[in-house]
């Protein structure tokens, strides 16, 4: 490509919503064009990112023998209908009507579908397995769209959806997607860490994501540097304390702590550490009828330790808490008699159900809320103080040094993006819809299935959270725009630059090097900061001094400075670097 | 690709709903599934045919410097409400509102997106001529859709959009795209003819449709057999009768023609030529206010030779009959004083605007009706019954033998697909979004656009319409979804046929042809009625007999039978045959 012949467009200043800065350089770097919340055109310089993610993705899921099809991105309703998820997803799911007033959604995601080809097309267990992928646009009503391509409502995913006749086999095809993943994250040249995830709404019993290692992301991490234990902190199991608990050696004592609302205040107060503290946190669960309205609500009281965290998904695991929420001030004041700030399992006002982590239930000597404003209560022992607790579990996030579940020696956290999720199903859509093939005795069974993702719009984003500096992009090869740029300088002037650079730029081609002449006569400072902004990884300045003496200036985009080469030398050292 | 890694699903009967015969086949060859009204899943087998349009259409425009984008399927209002679309659109454009209750479309074509893109990025004429296109999910809520793929609501569209600094290289632009639209159809390897066509309500005055030629076409497609003369039917002019107006030679008799009340059945019963006769057709045209009342209703009366069709596109053009609508029955009853039948020039009740086609104003002693219930009148003439016409149009359909408007001989009529359209648009879009650009005297101007569609998923069923016969499609080589089919006969059974296919496979493979291997385990006549029906055009069959005496049978598509030829020589002739 000749840059004449190409659409470039950077920007000094990125626009005033770009937070992060993937968002920012994509924008600089003239490669998305916002249109409207969260609804990006993908520009010429974006798209050839996309297109490449787009190509390797293919391969692999081919090799892997997926199947690829394309669904439709406005699908009628009755199949949503029969999973029930027309009624059940939230306002995410953009549903609306066609001129005869039918309902519709914009695909977030197409289990119902896929599930209806299969039902249709794979009558017996000799066709299976199966696996069916598209690469098509998606819609998600975000309510608040934001940071890009990170977080778009509409953008392009890869979704692959396995058919199996046993949960055997189903499992062998998650794990051959799991490989095929594994080739196409190495292929992008990215860090990345598979890590055990929690399956979510979309139900099932095994799943993991992949998550591209990036300080800015969303996504904790928890891993083991000793083995390959990785896990989504949604995910990650904290031990059960080791020890018994120890005896109580303190007396219960009522101490005033005015203002002091936070257990860091009172330990600091006490000059005692944070985690002899208990943190009560509030929820509240409700019983609703036919008719969607509430009959009945159960208050709970849920008790860490003061330095940890709550985890909502292990939460929401605990029997009878799925679908919690926070209780209401109102509902904190009639059980408590007190606000939040001051709140502990003793001198209740009407009864609660006790939670309790399995950090706090081996603690002896704890402090916690006096359930009286500005006071606070230590030496609670459980026990004497209060009973022993009937429900104790996993609450909590891990923290660092938290001894990893295999055994390994004490856990890491980093962060990472969320960019392919791989999903064991079951028979949870198979069911709903009634999919059944002829298994080999003869009856009507449920498919087994999986489904596995990857967010093909969102992959540019995250390579470039992980890979940047303050002059741009650092794009890994396998997804540049273009993987070497020619810069020359003056070539309106020199004969000799102009010759050069034009036979370079033909013999890369004749290599298949996805190479770029910048022919616009831009000045070198300029013309070197646009590159630098996209990000081409390799970069060969031709200039006329260096010229008569036979060279060239190459650079990497991780290198502080410029290599001068011969001229005579620059392909084969360009086939070296590249792997060709 | 080996076939039991594929998804072959082959139907004997096709859907009750599938009216043509693209519909049919596609359905029964396992190209498509329907998902609801016009929304289709595109299949493995189709959507191989799919990407290689695609892939034929891109390579073309990027030959012809066009650039890559992606516009977002799903559009917010405001670019569509600054050109006035927004509300101007029929149904036909499905709006919807986010969570928000913002209003959104989903884009039928992208006209306002790209004229956006263009006013922020071109900004001096230096930067032009510039050609953006996408290939990208489209959607019209089609009142009726049908005919599979022919008249889908969801389908993938090729649109281009130019943008050039004047005139002269606005038609540069179109020139380019027309050029590189041959290329493309050229390669599908299909029968077409470009011609020129009306531009509707989209705009411009330059426009030429590229047609698929197909017996079971849509559009009428008139040309000139000894010229490059062709244009669709609604756009193709009948020239002016040469002759002047035969003198008046019968007196005026009104005569009773009970019951028959059609030109035809009055010719029948005066033992006439039809074209003796004359059509009256009664429109209407209202005048509305701005709160969109009528406040005036002209009724217009168009005469047209017995034997010729009003041509709907002609007429609109009549100064004061754009946005005509036929008159009601009471409208008629009122003027005329008569039921539709009978209806005629002479003895109105009410005055009408009279619009006569060129033919019928070089006509003498015509028949029309009587303006009375079972009476035409016979003997009519113009200048002496009824005043000289004011007003003289060309308003008919041309028909076979008509002179071609080149003077090159009479014109023939043939059917065809619209398949692609070029449009120069001008400025339509550019002034009402003030999209400038700075020209070389410093004034911002407004681009001079062109706009350019193919309609992508419309051509494998156009090429199906044009290539097929009952035993299923035939496809040219450049679209088909697999270029050679290897059946082998009892591979389970004869090493030597399992080894001689496996050998052939590879080999082919490794010339880079798309061959499928046909390892399914089917017995003959089930294998080859699938690949008829599939429409593969080059088959080889590969038997233990033949093979014994180191023969296989090759067969194309359209061939009759199949002609043995030795194996050694079959990857040679198969070269030959596909031009390698």
């Amino acid at each position: 490509m000749k840059a004449s012949h190409f659409l470039i467009s950077t920007l000094k200043e990125a626009p005033a919503d770009a937070e992060i800065v993937s968002h920012q350089l994509m924008t600089r770097a003239g490669m998305i064009k916002k249109l409207g919340a969260g609804v990006y055109s993908y520009m010429p310089m974006g798209l050839r990112v996309i297109r490449k993610v787009e190509a390797i993705v293919r391969e692999e899921m081919n090799r892997a023998g997926a199947i690829e099809v394309t669904m439709p991105v406005v699908q009628p309703a009755e199949a949503w209908q029969e999973t029930g998820r027309f009624n059940k997803m939230g306002p995410e799911l953009l549903r609306f009507q066609d001129r005869h007033g039918r309902d519709f959604v914009i695909q977030p995601t197409s289990e119902e579908v896929v599930t209806d080809i299969a039902r249709q097309e794979f009558k017996s267990y000799k066709q299976l397995p199966k696996n069916l992928y598209q690469i098509q646009t998606k819609f998600r009503d975000e309510r608040r769209p934001r940071f890009g391509l990170m977080r778009g409502r509409e953008f392009t995913m890869k979704d692959a959806y396995s058919f199996d006749k046993d949960r055997d086999s189903a499992q062998a095809s998650y794990q051959t997607m799991r490989d095929a993943y594994q080739r196409i994250f190495d292929r992008f040249g990215l860090q990345y860490r598979a890590v055990r995830a929690d399956s979510g709404a979309i139900g099932g019993d095994l799943s993991e994501e992949f998550q591209v290692i990036a300080a800015t992301g969303e996504d904790a991490i928890v891993y083991c540097p000793n083995s390959d234990y990785a896990a989504n902190i949604e995910k990650a199991e904290s031990l059960a304390p080791a020890g018994p608990r120890p005896a109580a050696s303190e007396a219960l004592e009522k101490i005033a702590t005015p203002g002091n609302s936070t257990c860091q205040a009172v330990a600091d107060q006490l000059g005692l550490p944070l985690a002899r503290t208990i943190k009560s946190l509030v929820l509240a669960t409700d019983e609703v009828n036919e008719a969607g309205e509430i009959v009945k609500t159960q208050v709970w009281l849920l008790l860490l330790r003061g330095d940890h965290d709550m985890n909502e998904v292990k939460v929401n695991k605990v029997d009878g808490l799925a679908n919690f929420r926070f209780a209401s001030l109102a509902e904190i004041q009639d059980h408590f008699g007190c606000e939040p700030g001051y709140l502990g399992p003793l001198n209740l006002q009407k009864p609660v159900k006790l939670v309790v982590d399995r950090e706090v239930a081996v603690m002896a000597d704890w402090i916690c809320g006096a359930n009286e404003k500005d006071f606070h209560i230590r030496g609670v022992n459980f026990g004497r103080d209060l009973p022993e607790p009937a429900l104790v579990a996993d609450l909590r996030n891990v923290v660092a040094g938290d001894p990893s579940p295999d055994g390994q020696g004490p856990l890491a956290i980093e962060r990472g993006i969320e960019i392919g999720h791989v999903f064991y199903l079951g028979t949870k859509y198979s069911e709903a819809m009634n999919a059944t093939f002829l298994a080999d005795n003869g009856k009507p069974t449920h498919f087994e299935m999986g489904c596995y993702g990857i967010g093909i719009t969102r992959l540019p984003a995250a390579a470039i959270e992980q890979n940047h500096d303050e002059r741009g992009i650092i794009w890994p090869d396998a997804i540049a725009p273009f993987t070497v740029v020619l810069c020359p300088i003056g070539m309106d002037r020199s004969e000799l630059v102009k010759q050069a650079a034009e036979k370079l730029y033909a013999d890369l081609l004749a290599l298949g090097v996805d190479v770029i002449l910048d022919d616009r006569g831009e000045r070198p400072g300029a013309m070197f900061a646009d590159w630098e902004l996209i990000g081409v990884p390799h970069r060969v300045v031709l200039g006329d001094r260096g010229l008569k003496e036979g060279l060239v200036e190459y650079q990497h985009r991780r290198d502080a400075a410029a290599t001068p080469v011969p001229l005579a030398d620059v392909v084969a050292q360009l086939k070296t670097r590249l792997g060709l």
